[in-house]
């Protein structure tokens, strides 16, 4: 029975009990928002992993890090240290890209090393097993072993058709299609003649992922690979497709979210989700990026924290980070860590706007112990503390209550010392004031989960 | 004659025709603004600076970069080399911060050296030579001595006032007054039960600006030092203040622009645009961050760049810079470049929706380049195609067209052989197609000032 089937039958799994006591929100919200498709929980029930997160309405931003190899630098135990380092520094998902001939190898040990749901894109094994005009010929069998394996959720292009391809040469673009999932199976189309075979033979998708509770993330493979070709009509056509698929999945009981662009300008990103949400039911939405500049290559992970941080404001429910590296190599572990990083504080900025994850408490929390200088307890609060703590050992005033940023011209300091208010009040009554309440909410919440 | 009294006067100043050169708009523009106040061009009369930019309505979002010593971390050299990486790296503007014991020397210093506009914030010096408490004694003689070394302009706290200070107290903060020059000011206030100088003697402010042509930058010396202290009544009460002055500015032939926020959630930022250009009547916006979380230490240039682009793109000319080195210590070279880079990112995006400083041209021409795997080009149009070509040039694919993170799999190569509209047209015809006219546009412009 899939976590969507026992919803809609009334029953609160453990796992949504898990989600709804460490998201802070009541059990029966999560299993609403899985019953009416607003929230997915990917868990395939071949895998059960520790960390068990829902992504969707109500709930905190999720984050996602990839990983994975190409042909042409392929080292498994690199990308163990890339998946270490992705949840080490935060991420709820990661998914393993791999598409070198070692990707089979490198999604097991994922599989066996991944504490938080993993997701694939299974055309890639399909793809290397009988070639891009070929894939059609392994791609179920293909989903099927990896969802036997216990991946919790596979991205699959299947609103890349017929009739999107055929919008998409109406109006041509200056980018053409950049996912490779999108690029592969438009290829297919063009050359064979024949459909999409994800999207022909959706019923044996369903099939599959409704067995192992795989949850469907209906990826965009024609999502706009420049800002000019955003929320073009093949952009939005492949959306509609992936609506309509969306309704089919919840009729069958299975879990699906959907995957967003990609390149666009600060401006159009409201209205992409608004469209997503409109077009797709509610369903969750899992975007990539958005990159609001198309020049930010080598500072990719900043291009798409702002976009992100824009679009989780704005309702996007799971962000897809980027790293330096990205539209230049694969990243390292350094930039696993940055994207992972940065992707996080995008999704606590669209946090605050959305009241969700305990942000606004984390934030109080955090201007709280700025006001008292206590540099513990901000390192404590800090995305990162390992590196905010390292910054300041190496300074001067590593040992005194200030920084060396203003030195004695501290401005705390000198309003706590001046401000009459502060003065007079004992720090603990100061700190009730102004929401002690909400501090120690924060402050019962285990770390992890902040 | 200072460029608003020749403004005024239907005079176009060689530097206003440099700046509209620069920025691709009419020179009649330049001066029509700069006569109403809604935009400002920082060049003090005694230091002729080689790099001329104005800020504001109409023209390219600029980015400010910080450097400056503290008591606790005074060393000449580095905040040489800093102010040195912060123009390497496209600052528009430098604001020599520096309140340790030599900041006189590092002051002069930094005019020497500064080919763009440089900023100071008087205050500083004063407090150290006379003290918190007496600042005021020499505040006008340090304003006018600075201003005769060549100061481009002025931050000057004058919102900070016993009024704006009452509305504080009417509503405490979690994190109060949180500016070097605010705190100050407002100790001076509470101490000696004085009314701020800078405000009470505005007048003579405006001579010493008037005859050097030193710009005002009118600081928020009560921005929020907290996401929950944000857009409050003492915010407000001081920027009230400040659009008083700025009309008095104006009147006396002084140019003027306004500081903001701040920490800022992300959904209250463009509102805090829109009320300081009523407030202020369109006067430049010239922000600090803003910062949409609290919790950012150690990264708090992408936070900064979250906030910087969303307040960029609803209208904000001029972003200043944070570096990750924000609330842990004094920024190092690196930190200043990382900052930078970060906060171009942040202000180009603006204006890829303002549709200024030919953002959207450089875009499109970056996709077209992406299009072709033309990655010299590439690199060229980078915020920093230095570190873009150093990623590339250690992976795999250095020598080949497709890069590591999809070897053969690469979408947009599979892509190009497989669109019959690219396969079928040559590149060249691809490329008149799809705006050929744009890409050249942005070839013909100098690199420096894209």
């Amino acid at each position: 029975m899939t976590q969507l089937q026992a919803a809609r039958d009334g029953v609160i799994t453990p796992q949504m009990e898990h989600v709804a006591r460490e998201e802070g929100v009541p059990a029966e919200q999560v299993r609403a928002g899985i019953a009416d498709g607003t929230i997915v929980l990917p868990f395939n029930v071949n895998r059960p992993h520790p960390v068990i997160r829902a992504i969707g309405k109500g709930l905190k931003t999720k984050v996602n890090a990839n990983f994975g190899s190409s042909a042409d630098h392929e080292d498994p135990e690199e990308e163990r240290r890339k998946l270490e380092a992705s949840i080490e520094y935060g991420a709820d998902s990661v998914m393993d890209l791999s598409t070198g001939p070692l990707l089979n190898d490198i999604r097991r040990m994922s599989l066996r090393h991944s504490t938080v749901m993993l997701g694939t894109v299974p055309i890639y094994e399909a793809a290397q097993k009988r070639g891009v005009y070929a894939f059609d010929e392994a791609i179920f069998d293909v989903v099927e072993g990896q969802a036997r394996e216990g991946v919790d959720y596979v991205t699959v292009h299947c609103g890349v058709t017929k009739r999107s391809i055929a919008r998409l040469d109406d109006m041509p673009r200056v980018c053409g299609i950049v996912s490779r999932g999108g690029a592969v199976t438009a290829a297919f189309i063009r050359k064979t003649g024949r459909e999409n075979p994800l999207y022909e033979r959706f019923d044996r998708l369903l099939e599959i992922c409704r067995e192992h509770d795989v949850t469907l993330s209906l990826g965009d493979g024609l999502r706009p690979g420049a800002t000019a070709d955003a929320t073009d009509p093949a952009q939005l056509e492949e959306l509609f497709i992936l609506g309509e698929l969306q309704q089919r999945a919840l009729a069958a009981g299975v879990q699906a979210m959907i995957e967003g662009p990609g390149h666009v300008p600060l401006d159009e990103i409201a209205a992409n989700v608004q469209i997503q949400k409109r077009i797709c039911h509610g369903a969750p939405f899992y975007v990539l990026g958005p990159l609001p500049t198309d020049c930010g290559a080598g500072y990719d992970h900043i291009t798409g924290a702002i976009g992100g941080a824009v679009s989780a404001a704005a309702g996007t429910d799971m962000l897809c980070y980027l790293t330096p590296a990205e539209h230049l190599r694969l990243p390292t572990v350094e930039d696993v860590r940055d994207g992972v990083i940065a992707t996080r504080i995008a999704a606590h900025c669209g946090d605050v706007v959305k009241r969700t994850g305990r942000a606004r408490e984390r934030d109080r929390a955090m201007s709280d112990a700025r006001k008292r200088l206590d540099w513990e307890r901000m390192f404590e609060l800090a995305f990162d503390g390992k590196k905010a703590r390292e910054f300041r050992v190496n300074s001067e005033d590593a040992e005194r209550a200030v920084c060396s940023m203003c030195g004695p011209l501290c401005s705390v300091n000198i309003d706590n010392h001046t401000d009459p208010q502060y003065a007079a009040e004992a720090a603990a009554h100061k700190r009730r004031m102004f929401g002690q309440e909400i501090v120690e909410r924060v402050e019962g919440v285990p770390k992890g989960t902040l």
